[in-house]
């Protein structure tokens, strides 16, 4: 018989934000069962935090290592671990992880450097096991949609894509103001890494363009800029790109963009149409083109399989960030449950970002500040 | 040190809608295990549901009432019950569940008349156990704000308030197609009841306006239609409304708008200004007045606390009608917990609705449908 | 060869809000020149107001006897009048013109009371000249396109009619502060007769459903209110409708809904889909159905020949209210000129509303209060 | 006594797109007199173009020299000519219009060449006349509402700017079908000159982004496409910006966007606060920041007087392109006028673009075609 996926957690403790997102969108579908974790940098807070979420305090552990190695020995182990760490603790526990038999999914970016990334991918490949990258965006029914009419030719050739995504939530120094963690580590280049909007966001629009698109950026112009007085990384970038069909377009990403709040929007404009997404009413997609415009919701009308199982609820009733983030949630647990047992994941429970998507992404940091610095025109995508 | 609270189901296996909602509710926050059921009209199917959902076995019931006993004799037996069968089946497990010391969260409207939802009451009184009516779209962050801001003056005096709900899914006889069992119960008056499109939608859109507005309806002039040939039950209504301190309104209920999904729509209109909310993008509170239009939104400016403490993430990631059906939930388990624990609930645990509001719905149905065939012009509103 | 058609007006002077409307709905297309008036109730004001607008002073006329006496002398005299003043001051000018045989274009409502309309329609019938009505929200072009369609049959038969006029102008008793000219004539019953509210903006909300829906109401069920203390008519009313072929209706109108500008608003329900305008976004016509929402604009797609003929420019470049206007305008002077020419005019330049649609306006006012006063349920519409 | 200025027109004959949209400009406001014209290429094609308009068939000239010929010996000579010909026959006849008296308002971009640009700025200089240019996206209310309150600090220092200029209407090859005399002009460099949609919506987008912000671009990034194959000029152009303040942007214009319109956006993000005006939904400005979201409308609480004046009727009655485009010939004829009587312009007389304006944008046209074609990353804006 069925059972739920026990997990465990790295990160994610008292104060933390992004945390507490992954373990709702891990119970959304009641397909996993949060048993375990190590949430903070200290054993007691690790504790206390495990203790707000009412989990069993023998299962709340000091660290990583700790859960890795006493998880790996009890009879009712966990199946996978889930990383929320800031980026620079990412690596660590999912190499662990995946050499002691778990499965990982695991916040993005995936890693601090590209050349961590591809480190990691080996470890995957080796290990056998199920990576998953939480490239959440990717997981709105809207999105799929999109991705299932451009594959199947709706707009006909690619000729633009325009993704961007403004926040503003970092128009003033709020890093130095000693108040706001999120801000602190994602403006500091010793845990963010090399890029700041770029890393954080910029690879969300990255990845939400490749995959909807199907193309993949081959060489970039880079604007890139701290705006804000004694920030140490970028916090704003306007970038031109080109698509190896030849396709032209641009991707700007922003935390200065005040009163923006996470503005994620695409659009792609083919031969024959085009197709207009936005994160913060993602139960549309526009469809428009010479014949006028028609829009597209869950549940109404006749939609591509893939956009049909990502809804839960009939139509009218919204959906939101969280639904679209247990949709990466609830294709991994199927995905791991499925290859415990012997069976063979569908197209659908495959449908979730994986370490290649991670490894486009730092590829997209490295290029991207790369080209903010180089006088040169275009600077080749990374290989 | 804090548990989850324990739960178990009646109704909502295979094939059933709102069942899979009420689980979802109940997961997002952590604080419900759903450990038994009694999910089908057979003992077979309420297995087969059980075993879907990946529970113990032993703890798929054949019925509510097993359930209800031989829950009672297990050490870590259920806290609580959740009722989500068609109407007719709300009274007989809720009575039940109460009279043995469980609390109940049910699905609206509350019972299959009002002479039974008085009856409840009497029950819930009596026995002092906590009692949750699943009107979810007042979970909504910004229908909480809307209240608050009300409640504060930010509008005056209330001169007139227009409440919609209008929806398309019964334009066609699907109930004659014996494929949609949505559609079958739901227009059957010996499962619904009096009521059909006045009954399902018609009282959330009272319970929205009076729960927003602080007033209640004292009278009301309905015209009550059956569009649709052959159908047994109401499937329109427009009615005039006034109410207790002499504002006047309307109420529109469909289930045959054709193109309308869940188009719960209110709008509040004071001396000194006006509320604008719309279901399907719940995100946003227009406050509209001579001065011009500002738009709230959750996480943005200043909120009032009970809008403020029903958001889980940060503003510009949207939530849904999941997490406005969860914070019902929330409450109701943080209410349950504490009272177990000898605690007292906060203003905001205690914000979900109760047995009153089941009681306003059902005095909401039988004075529409007497009106609908009243031949007077106004009909009160019965005490 | 065509010659512009040369047209006087009566009312519209300094201060005055409407006449300003209705002359640059008369400039725009090029086909009617303003050559006369008698602007105001004095003739020193007259003249000052014909000066601001740089007409001959010979033609600034001191009272709209003077203007028809001397214009029906001069070699190139107007073919045309155009009527501005309030509500009671439309017969007597109009009767006069006709009977000296001018054409007429006249403000709504037509006539002070339902008899003057009456008698004023003799008039035109006995006189063959041309009147129109300005129900200018029926010359949007995706107005004519709803009503295109529903003929058409794309939404079937009709089964709902939701429209609405709101306003929130009149929110306070701006009529008794002494400095709103507008405000004091549209609440004194001796210049707007017996209607306010239901008077000036429900008849435009009757006209447009009428218009588009090609049925009439029957008979109404209305709640009409004095909101505002001190005033004399009323300034908010609640209807429900019957119409002709068996739909339901509400019809809302309001002075007092505090935040709203100009909302008139239309939803159509039939069996096979629903159409939804608001002419704040006149632009937008939407199209709702099972199979999902498809949105009209001007000059997008395929548009029947009614909404194509209403724009002047391309797709994507707003028209507003004032090109409505002025298609009635348009379609007024090309029916002038026709049959000033023994032409005929085709059913495109018959666009316009005429004195049948004045009547029914009219007949809307006395049925709408005469309900608001009953206490019987239904009041049938006045044939 | 005030009278009406009387004007002539080059171009806009049958069959020609702009040159009706000027005529309804200057009819709006019933301060212009449209008289003579020559309005084709042909004589007799400018005559029937006359007679359509119903003007006096002795005024309808052969070409622009015999129209000014003419004209300046009659006595009810003509006061200013209106040019709205292909891009290549700007400079002749404005030229000749300046040097035998006559004030000129003229289609942008203002001449085919930047160097006959710099001439005919020596050449107003030198008559001292007024030269307005048609960027009549300034012309918009909120548009001025936006820069009013930049101006004022609204949302402080600006940091970032997005603007663009979507169309879709060359997205196939519609000069290449011979029937579209449109696209045939727009797409030959004879007619247009270096640049194609850089030249045509581009310049509107850098003028609209100057005009709101006040600022000036400094230097140029631009990817520019032919995206149609065997079209002779840009279809495409996505461009970084850098701004005299430090600011930076994007621009991007598009006549390949399929499904687009007229799609001119802006939107301006300072430090504290952004902007946002979209040109299809003109009446609408949204000021956003970390408070909250409020939107500004014409007539709708406090507005600036250049947005004030710029609106013709109350709120929520929509104004549009033509109305915007009102504005510009209203500010022209008001100077004009005043000039002619020898008094002083107001600043919101003088509120319509010049000849400043046109090298601006000749000025943006070879900037960004020459950064085109650069490997440099950056093009300085030519001086």
């Amino acid at each position: 018989m069925a059972r739920k996926i026990r997990m465990g957690m790295v990160g994610g403790g008292r104060g933390a934000f992004i945390g507490g997102v992954h373990r709702i969108a891990a119970a959304i579908d009641g397909e996993i069962d949060l048993v375990c974790g190590a949430f903070s940098s200290t054993p007691e807070k690790s504790k206390a935090s495990g203790e707000d979420l009412m989990l069993d305090p023998a299962r709340c552990y000091a660290d990583f290592k700790e859960m890795i190695q006493k998880e790996k020995r009890r009879k009712d182990k966990i199946d996978a671990i889930s990383i929320v760490t800031p980026n620079h603790m990412h690596f660590a526990p999912a190499k662990m992880a995946l050499e002691n038999g778990f499965h990982v999914i695991c916040d993005k970016p995936v890693t601090f450097t590209l050349s961590e990334a591809k480190k990691l991918k080996d470890i995957v490949e080796k290990t056998g096991l199920t990576f998953a990258l939480t490239h959440n965006y990717t997981g709105y029914p809207m999105v799929k949609q999109a991705r299932a009419m451009i594959k199947a030719g709706a707009i006909g050739n690619i000729r633009k894509v325009v993704v961007e995504y403004p926040q503003g939530w970092l128009s003033f120094p709020e890093e130095q103001k000693g108040t706001n963690k999120q801000a602190e580590w994602r403006t500091d280049p010793k845990r963010s890494g090399i890029a700041g909007a770029v890393g954080d966001i910029g690879t969300h629009a990255e990845n939400l363009a490749e995959y909807i698109t199907g193309l993949q950026i081959t060489e970039v112009c880079a604007d890139v800029s701290r705006v804000v007085e004694g920030r140490l990384l970028d916090d704003d970038a306007n970038v031109l790109l080109h698509f190896d069909n030849g396709a032209r377009g641009v991707l700007m990403c922003s935390q200065i963009s005040n009163g923006e709040q996470n503005g994620l929007n695409i659009r792609v404009f083919g031969e024959l149409g085009s197709l207009h997404w936005h994160q913060e009413t993602p139960q549309y997609l526009k469809h428009k083109s010479i014949d006028g415009q028609r829009i597209f919701e869950p549940g109404v009308g006749e939609l591509y399989p893939a956009a049909q199982v990502s809804s839960r609820i009939p139509f009218g009733h919204p959906e939101g960030y969280l639904e679209a983030f247990a949709n990466i949630y609830k294709n991994f647990a199927r995905t791991v449950r499925k290859r415990m047992n012997g069976e063979t994941p569908s197209e659908f429970d495959l449908d979730f970002p994986t370490i290649d998507d991670g490894i486009r992404g730092m590829q997209f940091v490295e290029t991207v500040i790369a080209s903010g610095k180089s006088s040169s025109k275009w600077v080749k995508f990374k290989g």
